[in-house]
């Protein structure tokens, strides 16, 4: 288990500037559209949809693709050990540390073309049109591609962010395993497609001074008040269990009901409270897996492991299911004779993003946009722990991802690059004039 | 789906006879106690039990080593297409057709040395003891190694006696799929292994003129009794079902509570609603596999399998179980907006073995055995559909099956094995009676 801890940070006070190169950028917007469904293509059959697995051959394409297009943009260009590709631009001032813009170009299963690409390919195209209209910041520009955002087939999930921010390590990433419960893990296959890179992994080996994202909002608050952009203040909070119930083996057929000691029949008790907890406190709870041995069609089952996530906005309601459903595993393993092993492999309490870094969001954004808040965790959410991070939302249509169905118009998309490249220079402004002693 | 249908039969009277040679007949408890534990050893790691899954390597080594042991009883050998092993033995009067006796060499995963293993072995154990005793049966005699009985690894079970007794076809039964949702079938694994032969698969093309098989007994009526043997009267009824729901893909963080269409909460609700079933009917009920899509740890589930059995000792009770879940399906699936599919795969109504084929067996048994019935399906129920067939059972401790922790005594698999030697003799003395008209 590793605790994502937030860092403790003082702002002095509201601190924000607007760049003067912010109001003349443009961005390409038919070009970003093409790309985003031009790389859709590298996807296992996901039918209006992607599935483009971490470190599987279709992963491979995509990133040898992103490769290409940083390099031929002029990048410095970086792979690390956990496989995130690392683009760096120059700026005026090479001593300063890069302003960062990333996101995840792996997707979940039976995902959608949204989550993940647009917050890189948007970068990208931030970093096109700036090149074409010959704008330079100060400070130098990286953009990210960071390995297993989505943790779908090796968990846990932001894979390499979570190195980079100190919440874990290249070895424990490495050592991710497969959720479909093969020996595979996340070190093994990314060395498969040969990308394991000797690039920088951790924060202090390669600081940033800030962090910019793009996604799609997961959510209906823009499209409920017609905007196409959003800043995104902070999320809710989220835990992952698993529990693993062990009991006996068994004749499906012979076995008397009294004396089984069944755990899929347990788990199926835990799914159902899972359900009804979301409801009583006004939180959200997931099951997100299971596994059952021994296979067959005659066996009463002996292991059986379930994989679930609890949300909640308030920190006091997170901490509060969490203790209510670990009352009740141990309680329905108690009534069952069962023994089990619980774990809780990540906690994420509610938190907000750093007001500076918002601020240069939420003045690109203009009436375009709102306030806003995501329901689950990012790439950002881990390097907020270290600099001032913020996020652009573009609007999801009915608020679906994770799905085939997941959309985004392109006018929103387009919108949405417009704000990320902005916010960028409007923290590039900011961080000159705290430099010339504008700001504490 | 396919139901095992009972063959209409009318006996005209209570026939039965007991063999002069019967009481003479001894076997070797040892050399059939060390076969059972030295063949355990063709198992996957399984401490203290057998998992010895159909067509794997460690199948292929225990079939080898069983031709091994008929060949050298002079067997007439044969494999059939769906891998079941054939060894004939020459009687008086080649022209009747052979009496039976067989079980399977395959167990579940982490299942017991006796399940399975002690019907072949304790029945090869009766030949080579005949042989020493040079008795010779009038009617010729085969020893039998059912492929996969247990559908363990490939669905349905019986999979190759349901061929022999019609009730399925070798086409569908090599197109048998793995139950670890992989695309392996067991055609493809038997050819693997060398174990798709070309001797006979029907009853039409082999008749036999009964069917007798050694079990351990799987509940506990012998050992309360105190009996180490008892002759089965017949079986408890049974039906396998799967059903598929299908619902949405979705963000498992932010995707609200309403509105989701949850496939594995669904099924968690159908476990339950099982469990409950199995008390409400005073029936058995269990859930031996599920299969939940898409992997990852981020996804609402979209897809679930889950596989389930009704038990039941009446027929009534059993039509009624099914016909109960089967509503609970529709209405879990209404009220939840999901799509399904429901199969029942297989349907067995609860029945008796034929009356002169139990007799033989009772008879056999004299005061060391008591009147039994199996709450299970056996290569013994698909015979019985075509010719007379009865079950003798071994007393197995705490009537523990599928488990590591099966157990009989070396005592009680010899008595079993004494009392299939006797009964298939006073069944070839009944034949002969028969034959000179002593019976109808």
């Amino acid at each position: 288990m590793f605790a994502f801890r937030r860092a403790v940070y003082v702002i002095a006070r509201r601190s924000y500037a607007t760049s003067p190169l912010a109001s003349k950028f443009k961005i390409n917007g038919d070009r970003l559209w093409n790309d985003i469904h031009e790389t859709a293509k590298w996807s296992a059959p996901s039918p209006g949809g992607v599935t483009r697995l971490c470190a599987d051959e279709n992963d491979k394409m995509v990133r040898d693709w992103f490769r290409e297009q940083v390099i031929a943009l002029g990048a410095d260009y970086k792979v690390n050990a956990t496989g995130t590709q690392i683009a760096l631009f120059d700026g005026d001032d090479n001593s300063i540390p890069p302003i960062a813009m990333g996101s995840h170009l792996d997707t979940v299963a039976t995902g959608g073309k949204f989550d993940g690409p647009l917050g890189v390919i948007g970068a990208l195209e931030v970093l096109r049109s700036m090149k074409e209209q010959s704008i330079k910041t100060r400070a130098p520009l990286v953009l990210i591609n960071w390995t297993n955002e989505e943790g779908a087939r090796f968990f846990p999930l932001l894979g390499s962010s979570c190195v980079y921010a100190g919440q874990s390590t290249v070895e424990a990433a490495h050592a991710s395993i497969s959720t479909d419960n093969s020996s595979l893990t996340m070190g093994g296959e990314l060395a498969k497609i040969g990308y394991v890179g000797d690039g920088p992994n951790y924060f202090d080996e390669f600081p940033i001074s800030g962090h910019f994202e793009i996604h799609v909002e997961q959510h209906t608050d823009l499209e409920k008040a017609g905007k196409p952009v959003g800043w995104v203040e902070g999320w809710q909070g989220m835990t992952w269990y698993n529990v693993v119930f062990h009991g006996d083996d068994g004749h499906a057929n012979t076995k008397p009901m009294w004396g089984r000691r069944d755990t899929l029949a347990a788990s199926a008790e835990l799914i159902t409270v899972l359900e009804k907890l979301a409801y009583e406190m006004n939180g959200y709870t997931t099951t997100t897996g299971i596994h059952s041995h021994p296979f067959g069609s005659c066996n009463i089952q002996s292991k059986t492991k379930v994989i679930f996530c609890l949300m909640h906005k308030e920190a006091e309601g997170l901490e509060g299911m969490g203790k209510a459903i670990e009352n009740r595993i141990a309680s329905i393993a108690g009534q069952r004779g069962l023994e089990f092993e619980l774990e809780r492999d990540i906690h994420l309490p509610p938190g907000d993003f750093w007001s500076e870094a918002i601020a240069c969001v939420r003045d690109a954004c203009g009436d375009k946009g709102i306030a806003s808040r995501t329901g689950t965790g990012h790439d950002s959410t881990m390097t907020t722990t270290k600099v001032p991070t913020a996020m652009v939302f573009v609007r999801a249509k009915d608020g679906i991802s994770h799905s085939p169905k997941e959309w985004s118009d392109k006018e929103d998309c387009a919108e949405g690059a417009l704000v990320l490249g902005k916010a960028v220079l409007n923290f590039d402004e900011l961080l000159k004039q705290k430099a010339a002693g504008l700001h504490v």
